[in-house]
């Protein structure tokens, strides 16, 4: 992946959005660009009622886009489900960190916020991604523990643990998506491939000057 | 790009959104996969208030995205405002044809909608981008023109001009993104960045039947 991603997880009612809000808000005072994905089991709302967007979309449209000058809004329908990974390679790339909300499964490495009033059983005992806990219960735990509160001391754990340790990473600079799953790949790949496609697409008129490449292909019918 | 592309545009009140609804879901009753990518010069307003989403981005994050299993959004601050041809090429290629509504200038091929009701006047007269109008003006012209209520015809139009001259086309399968801006191929170009890609993908552990490739590369700092 080339943006690191820390998932903060939670079962409802347990505090986990208004710890992420308070998270957002202060990495971005210090400058960091943060992106939040946020999963829905049960769907969600979005688009008002009666606006352009929304009439398309009600029409049958399968992707509605928004662009403005300030912003961009995409809604599309899914046969099944995205990954996190996959949505964060094809929509979040552009990030210095981007933190999950409510992917209690999968391989991201996860913080559960555990709030006493609401209840007190982590919902991801024994998850060997799970780094910690944010919370007001004393926990027998060998992992890290914060306080509700403790946002700022968050932000620094995220601040020093995944986003420097990003910038260190400077040849992370490829991100693959095959058949709709994100791929990890091994470093010595990931120079192969960089560097074959920049030399490819560099040969290309007004291309010499490449920085950044997103290239889709799709297997042709012939 | 791997989706064809069609413009309406027309003054503020013409009438574009309502005819545009009324084609997209006669096109989708004919089992044709529809993107509409709308322009707005003034901003949008997407979201809800007090939603998790909607906090999110207002505590400071750059991107926002939603998943559940049957729709994903996202919402992204931009710089400054992107072209039609590159949003599509990142966000709506899975389509079978993608609608765009209120891209007055630029290169896709537009139709016109004016309505004698609210203006008699062409905002594009002398583009040679125009395929037509779409009025009940009589107008003194060369190209094609259709009625406000022929949206059956205009569907026609389109699935025959646009969608089935797409799949006869089933090289046209390499989207390529440079620095920001969208980069059209010639097919030999086209043809020759695919096999190689598709080359390079298939030789990975598990990627041997691939199908769908979306790769991004960045510059390494090193």
């Amino acid at each position: 992946m080339m943006v690191p991603v820390i998932s903060i997880v939670g079962s409802s009612g347990s505090g986990k959005t208004t710890f992420i809000e308070k998270v957002v808000g202060e990495l971005t005072r210090r400058g960091i660009r943060v992106g939040v994905l946020k999963h829905d089991a049960h769907g969600f709302e979005i688009d008002h009622e009666g606006k352009d967007s929304w009439r398309h979309k009600q029409a049958g449209a399968v992707t509605v886009g928004l662009s403005s000058p300030e912003k961009l809004a995409v809604i599309k329908d899914v046969k099944r489900e995205w990954k996190p990974e996959r949505i964060i390679a094809s929509y979040l790339l552009d990030n210095d960190i981007v933190i999950t909300e409510g992917y209690k499964t999968g391989e991201l490495p996860k913080l559960e916020v555990i709030r006493q009033a609401h209840s007190s059983t982590p919902a991801t005992l024994g998850d060997s991604t799970l780094l910690g806990y944010i919370t007001d219960v004393a926990l027998d735990t060998d992992l890290l523990t914060f306080g509700l509160d403790d946002f700022t001391v968050v932000a620094d754990f995220i601040e020093e643990r995944f986003v420097n340790k990003k910038s260190d990473a400077s040849n992370d600079t490829v991100s693959l998506v095959v058949n709709g799953a994100n791929v990890t790949l091994k470093p010595f790949i990931e120079d192969l491939l960089r560097e074959a496609v920049l030399g490819m697409i560099r040969s290309l008129k007004g291309c010499e000057e490449v920085e950044e490449v997103e290239l889709r292909v799709r297997k042709s019918g012939r």
